[in-house]
Formats: C-alpha cells, sequence, structure tokens
C-alpha cells in the first residue's frame, strides 16, 4: 500500500460563464454516476437509440443517422469532413473566426484542395456573397460555422442551404456552440451534415460529439464503406469498394453507422457514462421546449447586455448577427484584460473567457449558455464586474448594471400579471 | 413542454464478467458526478498534471509525455500510430488475434507499407520469431498487442522491446487490456510507445485511452509539429516543418503535446467529468499498490479457472500465455453458446462475452478485470453457469466448480493464520 499524494477529488466549485464549457447540469452530474452496462446489453442498445431518437429532435431532422461521435466536439468535425473528403477535393470554407481556420485545418491535413473567403472577425458573410463564392469555385463541399465562439457572431444559413442544394454542393456546419441555444432547422435549411457541441448549450461535459447526416453524405460513406478485417464475414470481404478508403478508422462514419445501426458491429466501445450524461442533457432539452429554451436564451442574454452598456461597456462584433449565448465585449483601453479575468476568479470564484488570434487581449467573452444561462448567474457577473472594473481604475457608472438587469428581469415577473 | 416519452435513466444493475467493459468503481462512479472546472482554471490543470504523474507510475516510465486522449481505446493506437507513420513508412503488424487486424488497419489507412505475420488464434509469437522478422523486413515500426482480448493470450515483450532498441525500430504496444492488471514495464521492456483501456482492468468508464510515449517518439513529433492557424504566433508561423504534416488533427500528438504541456495551447476542450473519473481509477490503482494489484487478478483468475475445470469445461489458448484477466473457455459441441449468454444474463443478470473472426460461436470468453475481478464475482458466474448448462443439457460435474472455488479462496484466508 502506496501512501497516497493524491487527495480525494475536491474540487472549488465555479461560476463558469465562458462560452463553454459551461456548469453541468446537476441531473447531468447525477446520470453519470450509473452503473455501466455492457455495449451489447439490450439495455444498453435501447439507450442507444433512445439517444439518437432525441438527436434528430435536437437538430430538427428526420435524417436516418444522428449520434454522438465519441470524442471532443472537434472530433465530429474531423469524422464528418474525412469521411467525405476524397483528395483533391474541392472544400469553400468562409471563415469569419478561429473555427472556420479549423475547417481549413482538417481538410488540408485529408488533402482537400480548399478555398477560402475571409471577412473580418466580428462580421458575418452576407449569403450572396457565398453563394457568389461557391458559383465561382463550384466545391464539392461548403464547411461553414453557425455559432463562431470566438467573436461571438452567427451566420445565417438559410439561403446558403438553399444555393447549395440547388448547385448540388454538400453543406457541412459546425453548430457546436449554438446547438441548444439558438434555432437550427436542419432539415428546412438543407444542411447536408451537422456537427454539435455538448458541454456549451447542451451542458453535459465535453467529450462527445452529436452529428447528423443524410442520404447525399451516406452515398459517399457507401462508396467508400469497409467493415474491419478483424470482424469481417466472408460476404463483407467480398465487396469492392468504388470509393477512395476512409483515412482514419476511428472517425469512419461508414463504420460507426454500423455501430449504431441493427448491424451493432463492434467498432470502439460506446463511451457509456458519457452516453447516460448526453441522454440526460437531451431529456432537459426536450423537457424544457426548443422554443422555450432558445427564447431563455434570448431573455438572459438581453438583461447581460443591458447591464454590461449600462456599466458603460461596448459590445464587440455586429450587433445584428450576435450569437445570442456568447456576448463579447470590448477591453477598455488602459485595463489588462487577464488581470481582470484573474480577479473575477480568485475573488469571485467566476470564469469568464478571452479570445484567440486577432481578439487575443482585445476582448473578454461572456457565455450564457444552458445551465449557465440563469438569472443567478448572470446577476453575480455584473455585479462581479463591476467591482474589478473599480477596483483595475475604470470608472463603470456605479450600480447602474445590476438596476438595468434587474429591470429585464423584473418586466418579465410583472407581464403574466397584466395578463390577467 | 413537452410530454416526455424518455424516462428518468433506470438501469439494471449487472454482474459484468466480460473483457470489458466491466463495472466501474463507485468511487469512479461518485468522482463524476463532481460539478466540472474551465479547462484553463489552474485548479483544473493541476489535476491534469497529477493525472501525468500518476499515469507515469501506472506505466512505470519516466516520459515526459503520459496523458489520455480523447476517445475510446482505439483512439489511442490511431494517435499514436498516426502521428508518427508517414506514407511508405515500413511497419511489421505480428498478428494473434483481432487487434493485430485493427493495427493493420490503422497503418494501412495512413498509408503505410505493412508486412504482418500471423499464429493460430490461441497462441503468441516466440520472441525468436518475430527479431528474425524485425532483421528480415526492417521495420521502422514495430506494432504488437500485449493482452489479445479476443483469445485471451499474453504476448512477452521485453526481448521483442530489447532487439527494437538495438536495431533501432519503434515499438507500439497495445496494452489496452492488460494496462493495470498484469505487469507492464515500459522502459525497462523497451517500449517506445504503449495504449492503455480505461474500461478494463481500470475500472473507468469507456471514452479516455491513456497513452505514453518517450523522446524517439517525440523527435519524430517536433519534425512534423504544427501550431493551428487560429491561434498561431507569427513565430509559429515562421517554423519550418521537416516532415510530412500529420494526417489527423484530433490525433495529432505534437498538438495534444502543447495542450498537456507548459504551453497549454488550446486544441480540444478536456473532457473533464472522464479525466476525474480517470483520476479517480488511477488513484484506485496506486492505492492498491501495483503489485498487489497483479496479485489480486492471478488470485481471482485461479479460483476462476479452478470452477471451470472442475465443472468440466476445457479453457481454450495456450496456457503458457495466458491473459490473467482473460480466460477463453471452448463451447461445448452441441451447445449453443449464445442462447448460454442469454440466459445468464436474462435470468442471472451476468455478462459474458463471446469473440470475433475464427472464434466467433467457438468460444466464450470471461473477464476478471478490475472491480469486477472479486470473489462474489466469480462464486456468481461459476454458479450460474452451471446452472445454464445444466439447463442446456450439457451435464456438468454438479457442485464442483464453486467447491474448487472456495479450496482457491479459503486456502487463502487459512494463510496469514498460519503465520501468526
Amino acid at each position: 500500500m502506496t501512501i497516497m499524494k493524491y487527495s480525494e477529488l475536491h474540487t472549488p466549485l465555479r461560476t463558469i460563464m465562458t462560452p463553454g464549457p459551461v456548469e453541468v447540469d446537476p441531473r447531468v452530474l447525477r446520470a453519470m454516476s450509473t452503473p455501466i452496462l455492457g455495449q451489447f446489453d439490450p439495455a444498453f442498445t435501447h439507450i442507444m437509440n433512445e439517444v439518437m431518437e432525441m438527436l434528430r429532435q435536437l437538430f430538427q431532422t428526420n435524417n436516418r443517422w444522428a449520434f454522438p461521435v465519441d470524442g471532443t466536439s472537434r472530433s465530429g468535425n474531423e469524422a464528418v469532413l474525412c469521411s467525405i473528403i476524397e483528395p483533391g477535393d474541392c472544400v469553400l470554407v468562409p471563415i469569419f473566426g478561429r473555427f472556420g481556420h479549423l475547417f481549413v485545418e482538417i481538410c488540408e491535413r485529408y488533402g482537400a484542395d480548399v478555398h477560402t473567403m475571409e471577412c473580418s472577425w466580428g462580421e458575418v458573410f452576407e449569403p450572396e456573397e457565398v453563394i457568389a463564392e461557391i458559383k465561382k469555385v463550384s466545391p464539392k463541399i461548403v464547411a461553414l460555422v453557425h455559432g463562431e465562439t470566438s467573436t461571438g457572431c452567427m451566420q445565417p444559413l438559410k439561403e446558403i442551404g438553399q444555393a447549395c442544394r440547388e448547385l448540388d454542393v454538400l453543406l457541412v456546419v459546425d453548430a457546436v456552440a449554438s446547438i441548444g441555444g439558438t434555432d437550427i432547422k436542419v432539415d428546412e435549411w438543407c444542411i447536408d451534415a451537422i456537427i454539435g457541441g455538448t458541454q456549451k448549450c447542451l451542458s453535459v461535459p465535453s467529450g462527445m460529439a452529436p452529428i447528423t447526416y443524410n442520404d447525399r453524405i451516406e452515398k459517399i460513406l457507401s462508396e467508400r464503406k469497409k467493415v474491419e478485417r478483424g470482424i469481417a464475414t466472408a460476404e463483407d470481404l467480398r465487396q469492392v469498394r468504388k470509393g477512395i478508403p476512409i483515412k482514419s478508422n476511428y472517425f469512419d462514419l461508414s463504420m460507426l453507422q454500423d455501430y449504431w445501426g441493427p448491424r451493432r458491429l463492434n467498432h470502439h466501445t460506446e463511451a457509456t457514462s458519457m452516453l447516460y450524461a448526453l441522454r440526460e442533457g437531451l431529456r432537459l432539452v426536450l423537457e424544457e421546449g426548443l422554443e422555450e429554451r432558445f427564447e431563455r436564451h434570448v431573455f438572459h442574454e438581453a438583461a447581460l447586455v443591458a447591464g454590461l452598456e449600462a456599466m458603460g461597456l461596448t459590445l464587440f462584433g455586429n450587433r445584428k448577427h450576435k450569437l445570442t449565448c456568447v456576448t463579447c465585449i470590448e477591453i477598455p483601453s488602459g485595463i489588462d484584460g487577464e488581470s481582470v479575468r484573474s480577479m473575477l476568479l480568485n475573488q469571485f470564484g467566476i470564469e469568464i473567457a478571452s479570445s484567440f488570434g486577432p481578439l487575443q487581449g482585445k476582448i473578454w467573452r461572456i457565455g450564457t449558455m444552458g445551465y449557465s444561462c440563469r438569472k443567478e448567474n448572470v446577476l453575480f457577473v455584473l455585479g462581479a464586474l463591476e467591482a474589478v472594473l473599480l477596483r483595475h481604475g475604470f470608472e463603470v457608472k456605479r450600480g447602474e448594471a445590476l438596476q438595468a438587469a434587474l429591470d429585464v428581469y423584473m418586466a418579465e415577473v410583472k407581464e403574466p400579471v397584466k395578463e390577467e
């Protein structure tokens, strides 16, 4: 018996107001402590099927395939892209923040011929600009971020989706930051494949990437499909593959399909406890109702924004295309943004975020996502930020932030009374 | 508010005696219900560092790099291989079961020139055979399974490791099934990179793949290293890369290093709750002590094997190279193996496994791994198997199995008394 230098897990309890990972719903935390089942136990495959059904509702789709990839959010991006990109395929990536660059990075690694277009961080593209570029470069795939967490902006997708469908181009969307927090109509908007995140508006820990894709994607997969040799039947081995093999084994969606589908062909061992967490997170979304949930995110955003502006701070980015669940604030000149963040964490136990690349040191980002998106948290962060800014010598309008946020919250309470 | 068709999670409690996933230690389950921390919270990066330290002890290594990949076990295999294989590299894969085929599959996808050697399932290789083949084909890498769950056999590694080092060949080992259950001396055996599993002898849920690798591997990574464009500094962008870029972004170990190392460069968002689980699983291993833990696995294996043989069943595979934590049993002729497994599950709530490929329908596999490796479970599975086999018309030697296992267990209880 070794003398243990590692104590029992004892973590501080934080108020997490970053754009992810955010506070996990207590019901989700509890679900994870459920004893596990074997991966082919009928009680477990039933849970897998339930999760697929619930994901279809979350994504507002009738797609056959909707399941999580067992990895963090970007594993979903890579699974979708590496399964459909063949070397030399043309992919158009409109970039308006960090995660557009991630798309480029993944596509290049898998041998795509990547065309990019960029707009300044804090803006999004006019749909017509993107459509014109699609017509110009005739890509096989357009890879587009929906909610860009690095800038707090949200790209309108509907017209681009319709144009892609008409032009027979595949539209792949990164909705890691926006899924469960704002409306995304996968079928209606003609999105061919989409990746969601767990640790943001779903309030489930990081570690899974829910995806869904339609039969246009499935057709490509079926041409590249392979069954692993260690478990292939003679019939499987006779199948002749037309397409170029998918580079990754772990991310091969044709194999993941066979694991999630009726054949239940062993690929990986499904991450049991994370699946319990995702199931509970999805139940919470469906219990609340999609519309109600999106409205809740808008409501708390309004209170936060009112408070920040009343304090005398300036928001960053084009307000017309603001992502509901991420609010970016310009760091006032002369103020050390990292010092403010440290003081928020060390004195108040509140975490807010900085940003990346050209925005590093220029903005703070506050998330109002999922379980973290609630009144106490918004009020706490506003009060704390005021105090910390005063301490840093920035003359905020004292006391105004909480009054402005309370105006939003207390107006809401009054309304139902008037209706009676 | 939608009417919920999805009930609160309510799973049956199983006795899981497969070779993974196995029952999760209750302390690990509880750790997962801990509220999460942000990924760059100093309280969290401290936990990341602790996990790295504990992994070094588990792997018996002084390697600088030891961390989990955020995916199920095979994600570790793919991360290691895709980060070191450049197209055309020669890889030797000795195959003695399903997971050798998985190595081939991954290596081929990443463009390696794969040489294989095979022995019949149920056997392992004589080290000299493998060393002779290494000398013949001069590979850059040998990829070898340590504990082959599909056959219950364990490949001796020490001599092969020493030969690889002398011949300047890299040795990559899949220890998914064996880590934490049997002795593996990574440094002493000259293993360059090794992948462990969580859901087997560590009794942590599936969803992470702990790996470690030495400076011979790190040298390759540094030549292929890249910093993601969305977060790269001007200095990063000036760096000229000598090697061919790593295909995968998610599995790029040079990037994972920068996330786990002092630079803390954002890559993915670490799977918080799974990391809590892994930390607690590692604490349990170190508290018990490595030697003590390996002995416990040998002890319960002895009771299980005694019981199975007393019942009149025949073990499968070369006993000299039996994997402690997996016991394979020949399905008696005329008995429907799947019907036996179903009855065990449906009447007793016990799960045992079948196997893959050439062994499908020929053997059952019983795991004695981690938290599942304990007296009550061994006795329960023996009693249940006897009853189910009788019900299937196979005349076992009635009552003998439990007596034989109890002989092992009760002898053990007496010993300390004698010593007094």
